[in-house]
């Protein structure tokens, strides 16, 4: 989208998303429309009209979230002489506005700072919501976003008008006022909508040119049109800011295989309903979204590192879901533009964010995981990939991705997910204190670690600690990774550098969880196999290049900053004895801070042409919040092979975002480490493993 | 789409629509795609797999229903070397095949017939839905529609392969089987879906390129995957025809203004009962399809007028919707492309087919007019142009049309409605003999007929029959007619000679029904406005030229084929007395022969450079659901003045629906009488006018 020589402007679409709706007001990419998108993998489609004119004869100034629009007129009087898109507007470019992205809000300015529009997507700490009084379900389930649109015309003469619209294209929205008398705005039958309150000094609009409508009704409308639209008034002398509320309803059954509703259509009964309650808790959200800003802003974050947090957690609003079946809530996060249904490697990545503000979802996933998701093999027990894709839940013990017969992408994760349950259920608990819950789990525990042990070797006597037999399911195939789209330094599950390291935290969170649980016998045992991992692992270290290989096979060279991303689960809970460098694990954490402070350098794990952080040294596919996580354990734990180089990763990794190779799709993860264009994983929930950077 | 000189190959869509669910698959137009679409005002677009394949190791031969499918492969992979779309297919170009369009049945044959493929609508007599029993509205009323595949390998040596299959696109859709083993088939949610019933030789296949899985979990699928189909082997030696069905479903809400959902929604839970539904009855439907092809087969219709009744009657299922609002019917026709609901002018013509099967719907759309729809102005009662648009009900007394100060599109229809009120409600009563309803409208007849007479003049002494004043809602504009996108020959209300003879219909129809009622005063009365009316048009006609003009003002010389099209509504129910040429209108009949039979003219209303018929002698916009009343009345009372040229109008209308000037969008009818390409109204229900021909 831009001549390489040209210096890239900021231009990056975000989701703004009420928590569980799996639902997204999207905007800000430059020259893009955008708007109300339900379960989308994608940004919506919609040109949104969002602007001041300073007095009727001028021309509108417009955010630029819209291509030309094309009126509809055409097809009503078959006449296309005299058709033209609307005119009368300039289209602001990113030198005329500045646009801040907080963490629960993202705001443009234009005119002197005159000019203000915002998009609020406040989010809070949030109780169970099995247990949620009404008027606090309503607070946080409620489908609607906030918002606000301002001019400060107190050094005006004229009045200032402000624009803030939606036009849906080929589908026309429906005012809302007609039965509404209390709401000025327009709907998309009862799926979507905005509002603000109705006032003397707003007026709807709807027409084929929303700008100059040419058709009037009896109310000034013209419903057949397409584009619709709010026009405030704002007085000369005076600074008024009027407030906007954007809401999603889906009535009915959501899911198929297990049936669900909204767990927001308990507390709500129809869009009207949720526009009315977010204008009257307008205060309250933005007080919410207030509160999240200023935390972020007074955070150790650099400004780069804000951004990222901020938009990583913008789009993992969007991906939420918050399900409802057989008077259970059912908590479900996307997998970004795949859809799929509480995919385990992002479990377990948003397992920090999740901890920070709605607990109980980790619980409930982890929950549905053994009662559905779960399955044995020859091993033992493990867990699928997911629970299904696109509002389709699989069947028990199958995911959507797995196949059969196959070493590469799609082939199945049966140790990562085993691993995933794990990590998990043990710091659930540990972080929540919820031994109620870890000893009604107990048997589970359990026979993870037996079948833990089994997929290293079948025979005690010939243990290494190391993952080494894949499930039965792949038949003729291999086990994969979580990083199924790098090469074969992550790809491949045996004998992999990244998973011995995660089996690694896997014991020594077990051992935390046994004691806990008073079963001493389980948890010397576990201390016993982490102590002989941590010494197989010590043996793969390359004395000659100081290098641990990727994989313990066939030679491979492949260099991964993951080799430390199992221990970012001890770091959080504070398991000091195993990350203390000089403590149990030293001698593997001397050879990890040297495979860290080499990989850290242009060429191997930082990109030579870029500067970005790489997963692999051999793949240039790299994946944001799996970088967020080595970020950490390595600020955390080798503090001391933080380079400068490795130091500028930040402004890297957040242009990526900010430029439209990765902001076309809002939040991307997979990232081609040299252009900065993603390349999958679009659209995409998991980059709030940032949130740990707020714990350093 | 072609160029001037080529011979344009036939390639059209049809949509093949259940009764009453506004829904459509959409197939047939060359190398486009098409498929399930639920409220759309176009082809969906989805790629449809169907076809054959003659062994394991040839080219699959499809028909010309996709656009090269991109693998969404490579979204997952990261990875965009590998990727290719689906390969090892033929698409079978138009003169590979025969496609057969019948009343109820759309069928392709291929390789000497031996392939073929078939979509069935089929419909039938329907009574009230209020007192339907419960199997009789599952039968007339699910929301699908069934069709078959078959193979003639009786000859054959190897097993032929046949697939059915749809690619969503970017959205997945999932397999039936896996909670209904019964159901070989996939389904986007619990929206749309198609089966067949399970089988040995029923495979399914879902994958990035459905045609070359590469990928297959436990089942053989690759629920990840847009792309689905059904795979059905013909042992050799064998012919073998396999059922499909194709169904609908949208739960809850359906509209905003009014609350309602669909009425099919009482007799079905959910999308699979329908497929079970259709695959259990589907030799009942195979039946009810083929008694109406043999019908219309079997009329005097040419092979053009019947493709152009088939066509229309396609579209006019796939705008037809059955609500159900507080344990009452309410029905629907949504306006094609516009979807504005149950528009006036279209109701007027619908009504000659909905007389013939389903007749309470047009008593269901008139009592709504009176309840909700209709208001007074200056000279009294009339109807709004519409009750909505796209699933929002206007307010009461309100259209989403009508806007105020035009003169020209958009403007009020005030007397055209008043026309099309009374016309429906005098024909319906008529036709149905329905006296109780006709009594219990006594009022409201009454009060359409005074509202008539005060739009000529509100003074009774300068009455001549004419309408002449315009509501007040239009201000400072003027009223139109239904012919809004004509030039003023058709455009303006007052003084015109289409609405003229219109009224001179709904003057003779009410002087009927009065009779009827038992009101003798008010049928004499209005003998007298029809023969005072008569009388006034004669005074219109210019001996001069043999023409009337189709505005009696400003020296007006456009000639117009709609001034015959008030007679059909006498014409249709018998009324002789009126219709005779010899009888109380002779005099205007005389002159209304002389008129057409110039009119017919190539250069006049025959266009000169297509042939077609044009309903106005200075607009190139002419109607197709217009032109067959105006056959109709012209054929029933003027067969003299039927030259070849206006004979050879069939022939062009029948080429211009079924390439893809129009047959892009279905049926369609407002179209460019030089080039035979729609100019609006596309998707459009009003075609099934052509109904009067089976009549004649």
């Amino acid at each position: 989208m831009n001549s390489p020589q040209a210096p890239v402007a900021e231009s990056y679409h975000a989701q703004h998303s009420p928590f569980g709706a799996f639902a997204s007001f999207t905007a800000g990419l430059v020259d893009a429309p955008g708007g109300f998108g339900q379960s989308l993998r994608r940004a919506a489609n919609q040109n949104l009209y969002v602007g001041f004119r300073k007095s009727a004869g001028q021309d509108w100034q417009l955010l630029p979230f819209l291509t030309p629009p094309k009126s509809q007129e055409t097809a009503f009087t078959g006449d296309d002489t005299i058709v033209q898109p609307p005119r009368g507007f300039q289209s602001l470019r990113p030198e005329n506005y500045r646009r801040t992205l907080g963490w629960a809000s993202d705001t443009w300015r234009a005119d002197d700072t005159r000019f203000g529009f915002s998009l609020l997507s406040p989010f809070g700490p949030m109780a169970d919501p099995a247990k949620l009084k009404k008027a606090a379900a309503r607070f946080h389930l409620a489908p609607a976003i906030t918002g606000w649109i301002e001019y400060d015309n107190r050094t005006g003469t004229t009045p200032v008008e402000l624009i803030f619209g939606v036009g849906n294209g080929e589908d026309t929205l429906r005012p809302l006022g007609d039965a509404h008398p209390a709401l000025a705005g327009f709907a998309g039958g009862g799926r979507f909508g905005y509002a603000t309150k109705s006032a003397r000094d707003v007026a709807v609009r709807q027409g084929f040119d929303v700008l100059n409508p040419r058709f009037r009704d009896y109310h000034g409308l013209h419903v057949i049109a397409g584009e619709t639209g709010l026009v405030f008034t704002v007085p000369a002398g005076r600074k008024k800011r009027f407030p906007l509320v954007l809401g999603f309803y889906a009535a009915g059954p959501v899911t198929s295989g297990i049936d669900t509703t909204y767990a927001y259509t308990r507390w709500f009964d129809g869009l009207e309903d949720v526009l009315v309650h977010g204008l009257a808790g307008y205060r309250a959200y933005e007080k919410l979204a207030a509160q999240r800003d200023r935390e972020l802003a007074r955070s150790r974050l650099d400004a780069d590192q804000q951004f990222l947090l901020a938009q990583a957690t913008h789009s993992y609003l969007g991906s939420s879901q918050l399900l409802w079946h057989k008077n259970q809530p059912l908590w479900v996060v996307n997998e970004g533009e795949y859809r799929m249904i509480n995919t385990f490697d992002l479990t377990v990545d948003h397992l920090f964010f999740e901890l920070a503000w709605h607990p109980w979802a980790v619980r409930n996933t982890l929950d549905l995981f053994v009662r559905r998701y779960s399955y044995r093999d020859q091993h033992g027990l493990s867990f699928t990939h997911d629970m299904g894709v696109n509002d389709y839940f699989t069947p028990a013990g199958r995911s959507s991705y797995e196949c059969d017969g196959l070493e590469g992408c799609f082939s199945h994760m049966t140790m990562e997910q085993l691993l995933n349950w794990v990590l998990c259920a043990t710091t659930y608990a540990a972080h929540t204190g919820d031994r109620a819950w870890l000893r009604a789990n107990q048997k589970t525990l359990l026979a993870c670690a037996t079948s833990l042990r089994n997929r290293d070797h079948p025979d005690p006597a010939q243990r290494d600690g190391l993952l080494k037999h894949d499930t039965a399911r792949v038949g003729a195939g291999a086990e994969i990774t979580t990083y199924d789209s790098l090469d074969v330094s992550l790809g491949q599950a045996r004998n992999n550098l990244y998973l011995a390291v995660k089996t690694l935290g896997a014991w020594v969170l077990l051992e935390r969880a046994f004691a806990d649980l008073g079963l001493k016998k389980d948890a010397a045992a576990a201390t016993a196999t982490a102590d002989l991992l941590a010494r197989t692992l010590t043996t793969k270290f390359e004395a000659d290049t100081g290098f641990f290989p990727a994989v313990f096979e066939k030679d491979n060279r492949s260099r991964i900053l993951p080799a430390v991303e199992g221990f970012v689960y001890p770091l959080f809970l504070g398991y000091t004895d195993a990350t203390d460098p000089a403590g149990r694990f030293a001698p593997l954490f001397g050879q990890l801070r040297q495979h860290i402070g080499q990989a850290l350098r242009p060429g191997v794990c930082l990109d030579a042409a870029s500067g970005g952080w790489k997963m692999s040294s051999t793949s240039t596919n790299t994946w944001f919040s799996k970088i967020a996580i080595a970020q950490h354990v390595v600020r955390q734990l080798f503090p001391e092979v933080m380079n400068a180089a490795a130091r500028a990763g930040d402004r890297v990794h957040a242009d990526w975002q900010r430029t439209p190779g990765c902001g076309l799709d809002a939040m991307c993860d997979q990232i081609r480490s040299d252009s900065g264009v993603a390349c999958g994983s679009r659209y995409y929930p998991r980059g709030v493993t940032a949130c740990l950077w707020l714990l350093e």
